[in-house]
């Protein structure tokens, strides 16, 4: 990426990311709902932290704006030192809003300053990566946000609706369609100069057998049927983890599904709203994507036959920047569709390194090669997604139980 | 108390409160730093709760100022309906801290009309209690902030100190004297028609052989002699669920003290001090109080005894209008000195009904009764507590793990 | 005690000891069905344990039977070195009942030479201690083999039972009346030469209010009666410590009791027997104790009350020595009844030291002083108390919220 | 199989287990030392229930032994109705060991009759299966045993130890060399008519980039090597999960070591022993032995490299039917050695279903599939597998904190 743009993105993320905090209070910026959420002033401190210490703390001069900013928000990097307890973040009421504004303006200046007196090869490789990194934290912002909020009674609207969706339940989706592919070896993974993080790489060569994976995403109506069918209480569709899950927290619909009279609602970022059967599902765990495909007679994609469909697939879908962050009905009539955007999809593969992977080279090798255990890839981004973010080779992980990502259901089968 | 006492009172304790939170942001104001804690808005909230739901909604024409409130800011009275779970208050980031005020400027209104307009007997009783019930989260808000602030690594000052105590490690303290009473049969409780608490009364008899108090509380001299000579060590000095609490929890000091170089320093509202050796002891637990005791050749008065002492004592003392909020050397000769004020006294008596207690009618009942089981008394104010609201018949109550509020320990002995 | 006397006492004890395992398995002796429990095997090793460490031990050339046992079979005397994990006594499988027996028949060997040798005056002491120490053993024993074989689908036996109660659902019990006791000064606690426990002294001066007891216990009958009203769905009449445990644990019987098609069954050392109306409560906590008194309009003694009611009536009931382990339906008639025997009856009283009370000296003093805090005093005895061990000045010891001992409820009120 | 040899290994299976319980008491086999662990007599029990609940029970006439055992020794089948929790099997101390050896006798009477009368093929090809079902079960039960045993501080041994390794500190071991293999389509899982589990199956096709593994397994000496560097004190080799374990559990050596006055000594079956240098590394989780692949600059196989390999040796070792039950020394020369038997080693893939993976119909479809997700997968056996037992496409899979199993390590690298 040429110089010009990279910090035409640089300035352009660190806005977004600023821009959505816009509709939220400092009190809705500083709480933390549970330990797998950040507040949304921590996210915006820390991606702030990583510039700063992974590019600015090696040049000469530079002063830091504080210096107990390194262990606040310092995420997981062990290497650079202590980390305060991530179970306590919501409890970091000082530095307030407005001085974490203002490290973010201490550090864009100085990134910028950077840029112009000239950064070396390596240090633009780190600011591309950390611009990358910001876009991960507006999505976990959001997710956050999203779950903060529903923990309250008051169901508070973070972004008002255009689509008239409390009203209308959904039309009618078309009766799923198979995309078929052939066995043979393939190649999967990253391999051009373009960026791309560590955990796509290197590409290389795998052997398939024919699949095919659905057309379209699992929508809400069918989710509902499961549920009608005794999705949630059948533990013979469920993994053994599963279903001790299931039983232990009492799921019986996924997260944010609320019944009231005769039907469902679901908590939103534009307040409670009637589940749409027309609508994508969405905040399932891993375990609700395998038992429902175990019930719909077919299986999740691994994530080799997923990038092996999407990467003769044009990068386009309901993104970020659609501003509706929520995932939208299916609209395209092509097949395959919705590969890209709405929501996450949970594929049968845990996340482990590539045949050859090596991770970044000093502290950046904690960013992704330590978390590969007992976490599972999804696949092709969200509705809270920046476009400019995603790949068909990038890879997601979260753990199997997790549900508060937009995260969801594309079906697979042997060919 | 007549209507215009009445009245002044309660613009004064209810202004009191909001000047509390002065120092804070709304970020400082919403954020929970433990179950057992509350955030300073909910405390500012759930006090203007109480005069709405008990006084308020009872009169004709009166309209909430929001019904979801009710749930909201409920805290344990299972009579008035379903509470928002006590550990989840930190995630009401919506009412904002703004709003709250309105909610506060809504219910005062309200309640002055009514006095203007006329109460009946029952509902000034209601009133009077209210004003007590607010005064008593306004030292239960101090403690809740200042363990909020203690858990942030930039130590934040809520208070500026001006008594220069970082410099200082204390003067000397005069030797421990006695105050000795004989035995016999001697009456306590409330008998009078001011203000009192149902569990002060009713005035009764107790016999007591003769016993002493100390002439002054335990210093942090003290506690660092115990210390150095072993006391969190020595399992033989403490009750057997102290202990395991002792090791569970690894506690090595009182709750706040820090270990920098060779000295023990403290958290206080006024940020991070030096331990002063002539201050009152305080941030301990009743396993704490017991053991300091038991190392001491002594043991705690029973509330009996407490009373009895400190009913010859006029209600004076380091109060929250002294500005301080924090315990104060001793400085008066006279003994028996520091009954009132500095630090709640931990007593050998569990919180348990007086001969003949009737609780209040109706939900006030839940105020006090239902918590006499597994608490310990204290008794004698702090630093923190309103002069207005103590009194020598006044029965505190904690677990005896609890260390967040400002606790100490006064030593007996049998005469 | 002369020493023929104590001699026989001593044989005796150890005895009846092994006598209550006889009906069980190397592997009921050797299990443990939760922490508050101990195994068979580890009761008849520990009290064995109590006389080598206490006695033995300090005599020239006893050597131990195994110096590993000194750990192993410690319970809580840290002032005696480590002790084994309480919560994994089950996992001892070695030493065998076997070798645990051989221990036992070493210890007592050792102990009767002692005595034949000759004792000092502080080692007959510490015998006489050790046998009551063993008799309280007996106890435990038989509360956590009862609650072990509660925990088996197959329902073990460990008694045959003689009086048909399966097919019984009791007969009809008189109305409860009162035994009524004017206000004054009275005397309680223990002050003879025979033995009693540390805690059970000094006999010391009490003033109480005029008070009534109930005549008797209250029956299952009463329970049924409170549950039949909502007792147990209530908060209204719950301590706030108890609701929360009915809520979390959910409460909604006495342990033990399980409901069939229409009615409610028990578990008892005889097996499942249908719940008599006429027999004594049992197995509630205190909570449940407090509660059921609220709900019946009256409260529950303190342990003053009940000494001075008990130190009046002859110390006779239905103890270890009937043989049924269970209580009794009400047979005497005159007022009042079953102040001993059946059930431990739960006090008001929270465990504290008398005034003027002092430990026994060395290791001895952690037997009964550190246990005082958070534990409410039953008195009385139980079915399962041998009828030798038991006194009117008695204080037996556990948490509010302890349900596996045999323990009920008496009421009382002001009068 | 035909019938003969069918019975044949009935019987010799059956009464293998058994003679496994012989070194062991009543006690011994009915205890559980923590809920991933089963008393023996459970497993000697449950796995009677599989023949008696999947073939016997659909027999006309046959009378269960117990109708309350379906319930007790159920696994984890809900298509076969409840199970006694599982935590708790440590309570079942009835029926007694002698009762579950008649209940063995019992079904194997049946069994044997019916293999006489005749059985179809569905039922011949579960009677295989739980052959193969109670060979997994001796190995459990021996790690089952040998944990409990672990967990007693007088260090029980189980078997009489033959090879002095008490005094040797072990000889050198020869330097890590390693097998290379070229990259290209092979296949792996099983094809054949013999027995293998259905996870094996079917075989199939995968791509493989050119991979080495290690000639042998790593060494207790290299494990020693590792902590000397501080392997267990450096969070930049461990993933994230494996960091966080241990820190939570405070891990510093393999299960089982103890450091004891300068050096390492392990729990074996045989007790105590000096750790050997020359012995494979044992009882380490997956966690470590992905650091120690780290630390030594290498990497853990896949199962596919692993099975590639494997495919290729002959399926020797040392087994559970050498008793010795302990890993051994490297005394093969010819590579790659110690692939069969000694430890089972961990696996860098995931446990998830081959390609075309159909589970079995019915209720055996509980028994493999639905524990694909968060465990890893581990090969070749181990010192307590039976040698009948094992295969070269043998999947076995355990979570990745856990260590009771033999569990160990060979290396791999990208060649």
């Amino acid at each position: 990426m040429d110089l010009v743009e990279l910090t035409r993105r640089f300035r352009s993320v660190r806005g977004a990311s600023e821009a959505l905090c816009e509709p939220l209070s400092p009190e809705d910026c500083c709480a933390q709902s549970m330990p797998d959420a950040s507040p949304a002033k921590w996210h915006l401190a820390h991606t702030s932290w990583f510039f700063e210490t992974l590019i600015l703390e090696k040049r000469n001069g530079y002063r830091p704006f504080d210096p107990t900013y390194r262990v606040l928000f310092n995420s997981y990097y062990n290497s650079l030192g202590e980390q305060y307890p991530r179970p306590h973040r919501g409890l970091l009421t000082r530095p307030s809003f407005d001085e974490v504004l203002a490290y973010r303006g201490h550090v864009d200046r100085h990134i910028l300053e950077s840029l112009e007196n000239g950064l070396d090869a390596d240090d633009l490789s780190v600011l591309e990566l950390g611009i990358h990194h910001e876009q991960q934290h507006q999505e976990l912002l959001l997710a956050d946000i999203k779950h903060l909020l529903s923990q309250n009674p008051l169901h508070p609207v973070y972004l008002a609706e255009s689509d008239g969706g409390e009203r209308a339940s959904g039309a009618a989706v078309a009766d799923l369609g198979w995309c078929e592919i052939e066995s043979g070896v393939e190649r999967i993974g990253f391999a051009g100069k373009d960026f791309a993080f560590d955990n796509e790489r290197p590409r290389h060569r795998v052997h398939v057998e024919a699949f095919a994976l659905g057309n379209r995403l699992v929508t809400n109506g069918e989710i509902l049927d499961f549920m009608a069918d005794g999705g949630y209480t059948t533990p013979g569709l469920w993994l053994s983890d599963g279903w001790a899950r299931v039983v232990s927290k009492g799921w019986r619909a996924p997260l944010y599904w609320e019944q009231r009279g005769g039907g469902w609602w679901t908590f939103t970022l534009s307040g409670m709203r009637r589940v749409r059967r027309d609508e994508p599902a969405c905040h399932v765990s891993y375990y609700e994507a395998n038992a429902y495909a175990a019930w719909a007679g077919a299986r999740l994609p691994t994530e080799t036959e997923w990038e092996i469909l999407a990467s003769a697939v044009p990068v386009e879908g309901n993104f970020q920047e659609s501003g509706r962050l929520h995932p939208a009905p299916l609209s395209s009539t092509g097949p395959p569709a919705q590969l890209f955007g709405d929501v996450w999809e949970w594929t049968a593969s845990a996340y482990a390194p590539y045949p050859g992977f090596r991770p970044l080279t000093g502290s950046l090798g904690e960013y992704n090669g330590k978390f590969m255990s007992s976490q599972m890839v999804l696949r092709g981004g969200s509705c809270a997604t920046a476009a400019s973010h995603i790949r068909c080779t990038y890879r997601n992980f979260f753990y199997p139980e997790d549900r508060w990502q937009w995260s969801g259901i594309r079906l697979a089968r042997d060919a």
